[in-house]
Parts: structure tokens; sequence; C-alpha cells
């Protein structure tokens, strides 16, 4: 089978196979937008996308992943590629206490791009749309001499909704953590590393590396509960925590032993794991903080809830303490340089 | 004086140097959009930004430079590269009758970039929006080995508002542009040809070329004056003619003698000034058509308004007459291949 170029194609036959592609799912993704209020009027073809929209508070993000930067095509399949280009942004939607509305996407191609890959890259945006919601509405296809996707995504929450930002930790709050950390990190060596896994961990962890979850609805459930500061976990635990110390003015200290790291990661990395944990990066789950009596009355989120540590007065430092209670030295993973001590 | 380069000075450090050098003037952009009711409560540093926002209508754009594709900084500075790259974006609102709103950018950075030549692009941004509103409230900086710059842009109308689409054309419509064609397809002849031409004029067509002025103003009157039917002029006016006319289900017929190509244009290119302001691209003017008493009815738009030709029934091709009534054949310039006769 003759295998169709995006040299060949040219950029409108690419739109148009990339528009067939995502129709069906698509058109449902942007219904259930447009029942809550979000009416589309004008999507891909026009000279821009077109909604009307009720008051409320508005977001807006943007991610990019390029290939030979952010990803290989030896290490991600097409579809997962779509999946990740998206879930980061939804990511960034969830950690503000928002729920995503519509996308665009940019597509920086080389002309020996396959148009098949392309599609099934759409096919893996609107796996990850059908499951948290948002909808692709138009984008630009542009040629370059390197590979990239960006994706540009708002959200919305009610008028006069409080969002979850990085400026809002305050000492004496608990750290909390959504999920497990470390796995993507642990994935993304199995993926270039070639370890020799137990299988059904290695899967586990390849598919936390490239196919990460984004942690949509409990973003929204944590400032219904009364949660402010919160983020997601993309560059590493140690360094995203920082940034929130030095928004808000505090500093950190967290327990190595209340880190959640799952057993597969573990078993896997006997040795590594602190450091994944604690400095993989590209968990994308969320990171939150709160007084006590906040955080018990979370309930469930569906997803594993741990308690790691706490705000404390003083600069903006991460303390990472072993189950001794003694300040660890630096670690020899990628956290390790955003340590100041 | 030592140069600092993208690679030496690390993402943060980049986000910093620009967000001081854009702060002033981005700040009275902001309180522009602000006291219009878009209030601005998140911008660069948390995982989006945010906003209050009414209810109304949105359009939501994208549009890409990339380097040696659709710049090249031997032709180009970088205060124009940041206008430019703005203007684009300003050009699509404006084509669907919305006025700018919130902006991101995104980044793609060899590390050989300087980081001062960067500060000069957002200043060079700040002058767009500082004539034609909007404002910068975030973005991404990724490493990438090919130099991109990516603007994704929100802007607003009034609740219920019309927009001006592409499929708005209706056979017996008059065909009218904004403004002069071609001079931007001239100016970047004279970019990389090293042409001999007068110097004033040189300088008129390059300024086309590299710091295009997009209709923002004029796209809400044509609105308010009752047409319907408009895009911008990127790709050349019989390109984007036909794709208004396959939009619209209907043919075109443009009578060269009413294009509007000014005296600059036709000096520098006694020969080659039809084929530019019919295909030369990047002109960024309004194209629009609508009933001759609407038409009529416009009155100023603070440019001029040129009357081109008429939207007939038939299949969505573009004929091209000559003084004399004539068809005329395949030019040869940049819009031959898209005639189809």
């Amino acid at each position: 089978m003759r295998v169709m170029l995006v040299g060949d194609a040219g950029e409108f036959r690419v739109i148009e196979a990339l528009a067939r592609t995502i129709a069906g799912d698509n058109d449902r993704n942007i219904d259930r937008l447009s029942k809550r209020g979000f009416r589309l009027r004008l999507s891909i073809g026009d000279d821009a996308a077109a909604w009307d929209a009720p008051a409320g508070v508005r977001v807006f993000t943007t991610d990019t992943m390029v290939e030979g930067v952010h990803f290989s095509l030896d290490t991600i399949g097409w579809r997962d590629l779509g999946w990740k280009a998206m879930a980061v942004n939804h990511s960034d939607i969830a950690a503000m206490g928002c729920t995503p509305l519509y996308a665009i996407v940019t597509l920086g191609l080389r002309g020996d791009i396959p148009v098949e890959g392309l599609a099934e890259m759409y096919r893996g945006m609107m796996d990850l749309c059908g499951k948290f919601g948002g909808a692709v509405v138009g984008g630009d296809i542009v040629r370059s001499p390197a590979f990239f996707v960006t994706v540009a995504l708002q959200g919305t929450a009610d008028e006069g909704a409080t969002l979850l930002t990085r400026d809002a930790a305050r000492a004496g709050d608990q750290i909390a953590v959504t999920g497990h950390l470390g796995c993507s990190g642990g994935g993304l060596r199995v993926l270039t590393e070639g370890l020799s896994v137990d299988e059904e961990a290695a899967t586990h962890l390849k598919d936390a590396h490239n196919r990460p979850q984004p942690r949509v609805g409990q973003g929204a459930v944590l400032v219904q509960k009364g949660v402010r500061a919160a983020m997601d976990v993309s560059d590493g635990l140690v360094n995203d925590l920082e940034k929130m110390c030095e928004a808000s003015g505090v500093g950190a200290r967290v327990r190595l032993e209340d880190v959640p790291a799952d057993d597969a990661l573990k078993a896997a990395f006997p040795d590594d794991w602190p450091d994944l944990a604690l400095g993989g990066g590209e968990d994308y789950e969320l990171l939150f903080t709160a007084p006590a009596d906040v955080i018990e009355r979370i309930g469930n989120l569906d997803v594993p809830v741990s308690i790691i540590g706490d705000i404390v007065d003083g600069p903006p430092l991460v303390q990472v303490l072993d189950s001794a209670g003694n300040r660890m030295e630096l670690g020899h993973g990628g956290w390790d340089h955003f340590e100041r001590t």
C-alpha cells in the first residue's frame, strides 16, 4: 500500500483528511459543549472558529511538543502522541479548577510525515476529548524543518468562580498530590534504555509516560471543597513545588516515605525510584496545598490522594526528609539541580 | 557587549526577560480590555491565563511563522517580526468582524537565538497591540531545531452579533477589497532579489510585507453596515476569492483594471504588478462581497475601498477580465496554478 506523505498531499488535502477523520467524534464533543451554553457557530474552514459564550471565568493555555525534544516516534505511537499533546493542555486547565472548552491545533510538518500518522494522532486527540471533554475547532498547518504539535486550549468555570493558583499556599498547609509519581519518568527510561522489566510493569510505566491521565474532574472538585493552591506536576515534584513556594512566598517540607510511588515503579527501579518520584516529571498529577481540615473533607476523588508534607514559613526551598526525619542530600536524578541547600 | 543567547539564559530567564520587556505596555493593553469587561485575573506565571468574561460571541484563531519558511532574519528585523506574527492573527479576527482579546505566544527556540532579539520581537507585538488592541497573557517557550513563533488569539463581539463568514457570498453581490493589493508581494521581491527600486517606493513595499496593517476597525464597521461575507487576503486575491466561492457555492468575475494596485507597485514592477496584485499574497486586506446598495452605504472606512468585480452563479471559479472584457489566460505569477480553466 502506498503511504501518502504530507509533501505529496499538500496543506489542503491534509486538512480535509484530518477534518474527515475526526468528524463524528468531534461533533459529539462539540455537542456536549454546546449543551453547556458554548454553542459553536463556525469550526474549521473560516478565518477563525466562533461560538456563543455565557458570562463566566475563562482560562487559556498552550503546550507544544517538538520531535527530538519532547518526543520521538521511536518510543511513542501516533495515537498516543495525539492523546498526550491534548492531555498536557487539559492538565493545565484542570490545575486551574476549570473544565476544557475549545482547542486549536497547529502542526509544523516536514514533507515526509505520513498523512495516516497524523490522522491517527487526531484519533488520539478525540480519545482524550471523548473521555475528558473539549473539542478541536480549528488550527493551522505549516511547513517546518522540525515536526511539532501545538495545542491552544480554553477552559471555563462559572461566573465568579474561585481558581486554583500557585500563589495561594500558606504556612501550616498540608501538601498533597493525586495518584502516583515517577511512573512517567520510569516509563521514559524503559522506553529509551531497553531495561529488562516485567512485561506488565513495563506496559504500566510506558502508558504513564505516553498516555497521561489529566485530572480534569479532580481539579473542579478541589475548588468546591475549598482548596485554593494547586498546579500540575509537569517538571517533577520538587521542581514544581519550588515554583509554588516562590509564587506563594513560603517553604516546603516533603516526607519521602509519603510520596506516592507504586509497586511497579519500585520493582523496576529499586534504587532510583525516589529520584523518579521526586524529579522524573511529566506526571500530570495535581499538586495542591490546604489546611488539614480542608484536606480531610475532600473525600473521594476517584484517584488516591497522598499527604506528602507541609508548607512552612521561610525561603522558597523544598526540603525532602528521609524516614528518620533527616534532610536528604542532593539526589542523583533529575531533581538534584533544583534543590538549593 | 556580550550577547546573551537563549542557550545560555535558559527557559526561565528568557520568560523573565520577556515579561519585563513588555510589562508597562502590556499592562495598558490589558487595562483597555479589562475596562470592556474582560477583567484579567491571572497572566504569565500560572498554569493558565484567566479572566472574567461577559456573555458574547467569541472567536479563536492561530497563526505560525517558521524561520526559513515564512520569514528570514535577513529580510525582516526582530521588531517587525513581532509586529507581523501578531498582525496576521489580528487580521483573522478582523475578517470575522470581531475585535482582538487575549493572546498566547509560543516560541520554538534554537539555543543560538539572542534574547535581546526576542525582547525586540515582543516590543513589536506591543506596538501592534497598542495600535489595534489585544494583549499577551501567556505562552510557552520550547527548545526546537527550527525557530518558530505561534500566536493563538481570541476575539470578541457582542452577544448575538453577526459574523463575517466565507460562505455568505451570493450571486449578484459586488466584490470589494480594502486598501491596495500586491505591495506585500512586491516588497518580498525587493527584499530577496535586490532590485534597483526608488528608495521611497522600496521602503513602502518592504513595509507592506514586514509590517502589514490588520483591518481591525474596518471589519467591525462592515458588519454594522450589513456586510455578511468577508475574509482576509493572505494567500493572494484569486486564491482567497476562490476559497470564498467554494464556501459559498458561487463563481466570481474580477476586472483587473479595478484591482487596486498603487503607483509604487506599478512603477517598481511595470510588467509584473498584475501578478503581484492578483496572487502576491500576505496583503492582509479585507475581501468582502455584498449587494450594491449595502456597499454604497458603507461610507468612510479610513482606507480606500475598491469594487473589483461581481459574484455570479456557477461553479466556484474566479475569472479575471482585462480592460477589453476578455478573460485573461493563466498569469505567470503566483496565482496561475489556482485558476482552473
